[in-house]
């Protein structure tokens, strides 16, 4: 499908489409970009990329399709970077967790002609590194594909196309609307959680069952990553902060009055919306 | 080890102590006591007891160990009804997510030759009933047994070992240290579940993926038992929501700003305290 695939950035994300496009044969030389050699030695290891080089500009020189998989307040100077180096005609996307920002920035700075659409592989995990790739990584996932409006649909499209030839399910939406869905299913979630976890006592995690693991698993991701992906997305998430605090003032009022109907009514909508996914 | 065990109430942990019990052939009779006909007929289909009645006091009139496994709001009147017409000398526990209160109320009003002791099995699940019971619950599971300061050590003991028996590693507090190591650790978090549920908007669940699922599986869990075990502890659960909410505010604080080094420090807090559980 694919004569060269540049992965720029190959831990957990980027090892595993290098894996998966190479499990699955769709492309003949997958060129493995990064800036720590024992990274890009791990990600050969495991058999995710086919050639390695810490040069950017000479790693995307004969690429056909470049997927940037960095931290996201890397993406745009590495989308840049890619676009000034790479043939005419590559299509180039990321694999960033927020969307609006990066797509502006580089709206207003690249050339008309770039072939470039940011994408949102739902399919992130508390690990991280190439170890931790695996080929199925999309299989059954969604990847949110977000062109500009009024941008050119068949770029779109053909990124959309790449995901689906990973296995993933995609969805097409502006990367205003994924930032703000995404505040609310992904980034809150995580530092919610984050919070749970820094708010029990060390001396009490003996006593901490399933119910606590669950709730608190995320919290387990890179402190550094998730830092950058809240203040890129702080808008959206300090509007989501805003309805999840509104009802926890009603519940703590609720507590200290010792008044069930309240609580009763939080956990009863609570459990509808999670019923209502039914994973 | 048993020849007649009285279960009182047979749930997902009712349930699943009768097809232990009898699984592992420590008791000769398991006669599962509950207020629906359904319920009881499910746990007989199950093969979780081996007779049932809807009347506890004619339920518990031979047994030589009684467990309450109802809710508990409901667990200290069971437990007095099952003293007032239980042999002399028979075992008494409950499975109550709280246990202060409980153990306070029965303290002061049974006779001093009963033999009660509170437990708490750290087994629960979004799931319910004895339909979802299992023989292996326990297995590999934390019990709390509380023991009131002064009470008779023999009984906590026994009590331990029926626990023991079933699988699970036991831990002996005070009911008023359960309490509060309870709410940060199972109590709270199921609040904060709830919450990140129910302010996640209905529309935007298709990206709802595996951080938002695992944060929020145990808001799936029954409304009506979770408001009364959070107003039962209300007083520790209000203190833990205090660590909670100070966090919270610094954090809140930091993403107006766009200050990186607060979320930094929080998420990184976090990590530590999440991988120190390794699960």
């Amino acid at each position: 499908m694919w004569k060269t695939v540049a992965i720029v950035g190959v831990g957990l994300i980027g090892g595993s489409i290098g894996l998966a496009l190479r499990e699955r044969k769709l492309a003949e030389n997958v060129i493995g970009i990064g800036r720590r050699t024992s990274t890009l030695r791990k990600a050969r290891d495991v058999g995710a990329v086919t050639s390695t080089t810490l040069r950017l500009e000479q790693g995307v020189a004969s690429a056909d399709l470049i997927v940037v998989a960095t931290p996201v307040d890397q993406i745009a100077e590495n989308v840049r970077q890619a676009v000034a180096h790479c043939p005419a005609g590559a299509l180039i996307t990321d694999a960033g967790s927020t969307k609006s920002q990066i797509v502006r920035t580089l709206h207003e700075t690249l050339p008309p002609t770039t072939r470039f659409v940011g994408s949102h592989p739902l399919a992130g995990s508390e690990k991280n590194g190439p170890a931790a790739a695996a080929a199925n990584l999309f299989e059954g996932r969604v990847v949110v594909v977000t062109p500009r409006r009024n941008g050119p649909g068949d770029v779109a499209a053909a990124v959309a196309d790449f995901w689906s030839a990973l296995g993933a399910t995609v969805f097409l939406m502006s990367p205003e609307a994924h930032d703000e869905v995404i505040a609310a299913t992904s980034h809150l979630p995580h530092l919610i959680a984050s919070l749970v976890a820094q708010a029990t006592p060390r001396e009490d995690l003996p006593l901490a069952a399933s119910g606590w693991q669950d709730t608190t698993r995320i919290a387990a991701g890179d402190p550094q990553l998730w830092t950058q992906i809240l203040l890129d997305n702080r808008a959206n998430v300090l509007k989501a902060l805003g309805r999840f605090e509104k009802s926890l003032g009603r519940v703590r009022t609720a507590l200290e009055r010792g008044e069930s109907k309240p609580l009763a009514k939080l956990l009863t909508e609570a459990k509808a919306i999670r019923d209502a996914l039914q994973t």
